[in-house]
């Protein structure tokens, strides 16, 4: 494979739906996803929500002799649900947890639970140093009113800090998993501007599945599909994402997805739908250009200009984020002082006996006992979320901090370019085969 | 300063022991490290435990003329206490916090709310990508029976982690903080020996400082030396690291630190005494070597061979925390299962006639209320820390994942060498000036 020029490389990405007890025929779908490995033997298998070691080592057991490598990544009480599989070598593997997921009293959707992350592996293919992403975001529950909004941007805005920060020597990058974000999405736009990544169904030069490549479709009939109201067909939140660099170009051949059912099975492998994507890597010669035209200029400045503006897009709503948690963490604090006036009141009622009631009723022991557990509850409550909104608050914090710093940063080299032409917004990128066309230049 | 071969750089770091009402002369002292930073005009500044906001900002009002460029940042419920001011501009930013940091029910001792953490700033220092970390792990409060070992360990090798994958593209490296590690304990020999990270106490052509370098003394009026036992004159803990590339070779020109007193003041800046080293930078005209010679190949497969020892000593301490998590998680489990029968004991006696107690006696109203609130509360509590310890042994178990995977990569890479003769375990790295010399060949 290393000696020639050319390599193809097949990435597979599912998100399993696989709550043991909870989802639906888990067990008979994960030995179709086995079998389905097996055959089709993968070059790099990324799955998501595989909640269960058990169903891990199950599929490990099964691709032992087409995958040999494989990591599971571990995070958060259940999670993270991230498994690879690789025909490669793995010979690193590093997880970076995000700051903001959910809310661990919101049980009812799990998210806090599963502990989202993003995972990394490197492989070398041939030659060649493949830095192989995995992850899973927030859920979106409801697009309307998406509580979960900040969460999901400080989710896709650490993403791509990490991509960026940790891809520095690859060769190849490549993302793969549920983002939960449709494909022009704040957080997806933020992704991919930021790091360079191409999407592959955009970018593929064949494609076959699903219309408009939805992978959380209508026809599935693990999915209700009054949760999809109003994009009646389905939407599209898996992605499979790649770059190259300097040394390797990268072209997407053909891509898939499985359309919501499985001949000769009686129900598909899981209620989103798997993407397979053939990448065609190229190995180049020398290092890409130099000598920079004026028109590729202009085109970096245009990008940097999108960027900005994505990321002040980005930073409003993490803003939004951070007014709803402090407004939280005040809510929380004022009915623990509440909490706590209540318990010293009926203290003081119990203790000074001027307060009390009339002598000639007796002292009601069981209310004076309730309402003080109550005041209790009520001040240990408050107390825990006190604790959770201030942590929130500093991530979103934090991240609004990154993001200004990013943008002081973009708006100083956008000084650097000469303007005497007004930017071309719509150009691509300075070079499509370039590492990272927004990295500053180091 | 970019048009010589030679820079200079001047690196501080100190661990400022500034929670505000707690640490004595807080407020004193900050005006005492503002007065010394803008008197000393270090390129870099690296500042811990500065736990208030509030108290940055009053430092960087303070050096808006010397350090224009700065950073804090947030993790945690009080943290993460670290600050970076730079009079280059810094133009990115990245936290990672650490998986595991305590417990939060250990309030005492406080590290849990401190979010600890690694932060990570870029600065182009001339036209030299400097990628520049700061970092404060959690402390040692016996040394003896350090049930944070651990946690310790895997904040070490998450360190260790963090840097390799994201200085990739750096020219240069520098590493400071408070590790809370002696030299040679195991998170230290970590650290060191997997990035290539070299110590500027050993290295340094000229010190000027406590005796050993230490850096928690026990002259210091603040430290309890009774704490110190059995290290009477104190320990080194604190540390400026640094590693140069291909690009750029470092030398440790000096390192100096506070003595425990500072002159004409009362008392010194902090309970930790602060580090000042002078590093000078050499640009390369050309990338190191290309031959290897056989004894720099013994050397580093002597190096990988040292590696395996310490990552499996790691593992093995990872291993014992694991089983200390699981068996916390387990009685927590089991006061759970105690706390909900007698719940249902109660619920039973209350309910079914023949169980309660005779019909002459009259119902104890009090006793049952409070039994019952304390079965309550036995089961809340229990329930959080069964999550808690989950999570703890989630991420003891994707350390130790990791550091299986690290070992067989090493033993893969070891296995290599063509290996005729013993190894030389003493003789030094590679290329002292190699990026990372034990980063697999990409």
């Amino acid at each position: 494979m290393a000696d020639s020029n050319t390599i193809r490389l097949r990435v597979f990405s599912l998100n399993c739906w696989g709550i043991r007890y909870l989802s639906k025929h888990c067990r008979e779908r994960y030995a179709m996803i086995g079998e389905l490995l097996n055959r089709e033997e993968h070059d790099i298998v990324l799955l998501q929500e595989v909640w269960s070691e058990k169903d891990f080592l199950c599929l490990k057991r099964k691709l032992s002799s087409t995958h040999p490598h494989s990591h599971y990544f571990k995070s958060g009480v259940i999670g993270s649900g991230m498994a690879t599989f690789s025909r490669h070598r793995i010979h690193d593997a590093f997880l970076y947890r995000y700051s903001l997921n959910g809310y661990p009293y919101m049980a009812h959707h799990g998210d806090w639970f599963g502990g989202k992350a993003v995972g990394m592996v490197k492989l070398n293919i041939g030659r060649l140093a493949a830095h192989v992403y995995v992850t899973h975001l927030h859920a979106e529950y409801c697009r309307e009113k998406d509580s979960y909004l900040p969460h999901r941007v400080v989710q896709a805005w650490e993403l791509q800090q990490f991509i960026r920060h940790t891809s520095s020597g690859a060769d190849l990058v490549i993302l793969a998993g549920d983002l939960n974000l449709h494909p022009q999405d704040l957080g997806n736009r933020l992704l991919r501007t930021y790091t360079g990544l191409r999407d592959s169904y955009t970018e593929t030069a064949k494609f076959d599945g699903c219309e408009d490549g939805i992978t959380f479709i209508a026809d599935n009939p693990f999915i209700n599909p009054k949760e999809l109201c109003p994009f009646e067909k389905g939407i599209r939140i898996d992605y499979i994402l790649y770059k190259g660099s300097g040394r390797v170009s990268i072209q997407c051949e053909s891509l898939s997805t499985t359309k919501g059912s499985v001949p000769d099975h009686p129900f598909p492998y899981s209620d989103h739908e798997a993407l397979s994507a053939e990448l065609q890597l190229q190995t180049l010669t020398q290092q890409a250009g130099g000598d920079e035209t004026r028109g590729e200029q202009d085109c970096a400045a245009g990008k940097l200009a999108e960027l900005v503006d994505i990321v002040t897009e980005a930073r409003t709503e993490v803003k939004v984020g951070l007014y709803c948690a402090e407004r939280m963490r005040y809510t929380a604090a004022r009915t623990g002082v509440m909490g706590m006036a209540l318990l010293l009141l009926e203290l003081a009622i119990a203790a000074v006996p001027w307060l009390a009631l009339g002598a000639d009723q007796p002292f009601p022991r069981a209310s004076f006992y309730l309402l003080g557990v109550l005041c209790f509850a009520i001040l240990i409550t408050t107390f825990l979320l006190y604790i959770f909104y201030t942590m929130e608050v500093k991530a979103l914090q934090g991240a609004e901090d990154q993001m200004r710093l990013a943008v002081g940063s973009l708006q100083e080299r956008l000084r650097g370019f000469p303007l005497a032409q007004p930017l071309n917004p719509l150009c691509r990128p300075l070079d499509r085969q370039d590492p990272c066309p927004l990295e500053p230049e180091e």
